[in-house]
């Protein structure tokens, strides 16, 4: 029996809201890529070379430590709003970006997807607009779901959303969203970023409009070559939410994040907070401010920027190299973890998936990114798990596999 | 300007399910009783002298030692449903308390505070009711409030809600509920444990009428006497839902806890999971079973039941005398951490509390731990953060402030 039936079997009645939630795409088509041996260049995840084991381990011994006067309290029941030299340090490190934010108005969270959760709590009634990026990131899709949003992409090129196009669209809308939702730094999925033009141009309108923003920013400390511009939330206070992680530059095993939010917003965060884990574990952030209290990340940050530089590389000169001459383009990362190709109009990168794990090699199809009309022709690759080799490897695979499906079948 | 006013004067606008969230009032009022020196009954925190430090400290030095092999899998995303071998090791010793488990029906959850909020997310629609025990514990109810349902209280003895009080409220009610929430063992905030009668009486008439079963049993292992009865799971597997924590045997800072469903429900919890914060932090998973796989909890536990023990001998004792002679009956509980007193009819335990803290102790009024009708006489003590001689003294202080209000006022 499937679930479904076995539930009209059982006393269990399930929310409305439960048939809006779906187990993530993704999951589903990464189960063809695990293969043994495969070049995979599906997944999300952080390079594990980057984590900082060591650091880690001295901060365990540290905190649990004989004669440690934080050992117990960190194994104990703590405010809801997180440590409070945690708060701090997210407050002066989003001032040094240009923020001026109160520790007062950090709330530490269970990885910056529970702050994903919490912002869909309290901002969404069901059937009420909600804006995000073509394409935009999966888990906040996933995020948003139960509270029965009705998601509207708006247009976007590799700059970010385009301005007028948000410009027509909020004229048309006969509710006002309750938010748009950006990730403007080295983007899940296309690795774009918006340069400070637009993020400029989209910040007049939607301060104009009244269109709150909601930042999500876990890639930002993972730049190439200079650090992007500085966030929204320096630029619009009280209009911006804030999340941000760790996770990328220590380790996601940890499941730390943040939440800055305006003082108008932040009591119902916290409550939502509170309701939902009571607290981030405690231990978990004793042990990770142990490890970045003495600046630490200005060390360590450097050589996971060094390393996925240089896997940038080899991927873009691997494209350059095995596309040439095909009608693919794909977005040119200036930090993160992704890299998005369009392939010929007429292809679907879903079909082609199969083919790529026969020949050797595994990707994303980008349709899952989309709130509504997917396109179809784009895929998302991760540059950071594979070596310099074995991406240029890769992308001859699939550079063949689109080859054989662009040729005209033979009769 | 407080909160509200600055939202009127912003751009956001919040979801209609905000207004339902609220700050717990049990923390408003432990403010008041943060104040050196006071004997503190308040509080619902374990005793951090029984938290495990070394333990800890060995398994995090094994999971983040050299040549480790899970330290990095171990800080790298992992599965929502959680580690293998913790999941396994759930459904084993449930297996020793007579409810037959599978592995794939554990869910790992951050804390079993998320369990409430993932049971809430996919069970509870707006204005569907649910049904409580009379009291219940504070945080389900702020777990449930943002999904908005119609809570009900069920009438309740010392034994836990009545089986022909819930007959009759069950026959009055239009819609079904969805769900009966229930703590059996040792409940907070009662202290009060469902004997294996009144177990049986209340699942079979949820049986026969089709009432699921969200059974909460955070207290179950710190038993003074003799264990607790077979869970309800155990009892009826296809209808429970059940929450476990490792907070009580281990410590609460770490945030671990577990669902376990029927397969029916299973795949919506997980949805939900993954979209709340994609799973629970793996290396804390990781050290739990480090410290856990050994059997270390069968020598641990019991220092924690003799500890508490003591303390709960010492509070009775302290009642028996401090209270002879006045209008002022309790539970006995049989484990965990509480007490529940019944003070005079005409006795407001929140218009006492600050005259308790004039005198140099706390307890937390009972007000708060009801859905529906508050009683108001009544009040919760933890017996677990306080001495023998101390939970002497502070039932002496108690006493004096009760005489003080009994009698009647001098004109």
């Amino acid at each position: 029996m499937n679930p479904n039936d076995l539930l009209t079997a059982s006393p269990w009645r399930l929310a409305e809201r439960a048939a809006a939630m779906n187990p993530s795409a993704i999951r589903e088509i990464l189960k063809v890529t695990e293969r043994p041996g495969i070049l995979n260049f599906a997944g999300g995840l952080p390079a594990p070379e980057t984590f900082p084991v060591e650091a880690m381990r001295a901060a365990c011994a540290a905190v649990l430590g004989e004669g440690s006067a934080v050992a117990r309290p960190s194994l104990q029941y703590a405010a809801s709003e997180g440590l409070p030299e945690l708060r701090a340090w997210v407050a002066a490190e989003l001032g040094r970006q240009g923020a001026r934010v109160a520790p007062e108005q950090v709330l530490i969270t269970t990885g910056s997807q529970q702050g994903l959760d919490l912002v869909a709590k309290v901002l969404i009634d069901r059937d009420a607009p909600v804006l995000v990026e073509t394409p935009t990131y999966l888990g906040a899709l996933q995020a948003f779901a139960p509270m029965q949003p009705r998601i509207e992409d708006v247009a976007s090129d590799d700059a970010g959303v385009l301005p007028e196009a948000l410009r027509t669209q909020l004229g048309d809308m006969r509710e006002p969203p309750r938010f748009m939702y950006l990730l403007p730094n080295f983007q899940n999925p296309t690795g774009r970023t918006m340069p400070e033009a637009r993020r400029e141009a989209v910040l007049a309108l939607c301060r104009e409009r009244g269109v709150p923003l909601v930042e999500d920013n876990p890639y930002g400390e993972l730049w190439f070559d200079q650090p992007p511009p500085a966030p929204l939330l320096a630029r619009w206070p009280e209009g911006v939410v804030y999340l941000g992680s760790f996770s990328k530059i220590l380790a996601p095993g940890l499941r730390l994040g943040y939440v800055v939010a305006p003082p108008a917003l932040y009591p119902k965060l916290l409550q939502a907070k509170q309701a939902a884990d009571l607290h981030t574990p405690g231990f978990n952030q004793r042990v990770v401010l142990e490890v970045i209290r003495d600046g630490f990340l200005e060390r360590h940050v450097p050589t996971i920027r060094a390393r996925y530089r240089l896997q940038r590389d080899a991927m873009m000169a691997a494209l350059q190299e095995h596309m040439a001459g095909m009608d693919v383009s794909w977005t040119q990362p200036m930090g993160g973890m992704f890299v998005w190709l369009r392939l010929p109009q007429e292809l679907d990168a879903q079909d082609l998936l199969p083919r790529a794990v026969e020949a050797g090699m595994a990707f994303v199809p980008g349709a899952p990114f989309h709130a509504q009309a997917p396109q179809r022709n784009v895929l998302r690759l991760s540059f950071v798990t594979q070596t310099p080799g074995q991406i240029d490897r890769g992308m001859a695979m699939l550079a063949r596999v689109l080859r054989q499906a662009s040729s005209p079948p033979r009769s």
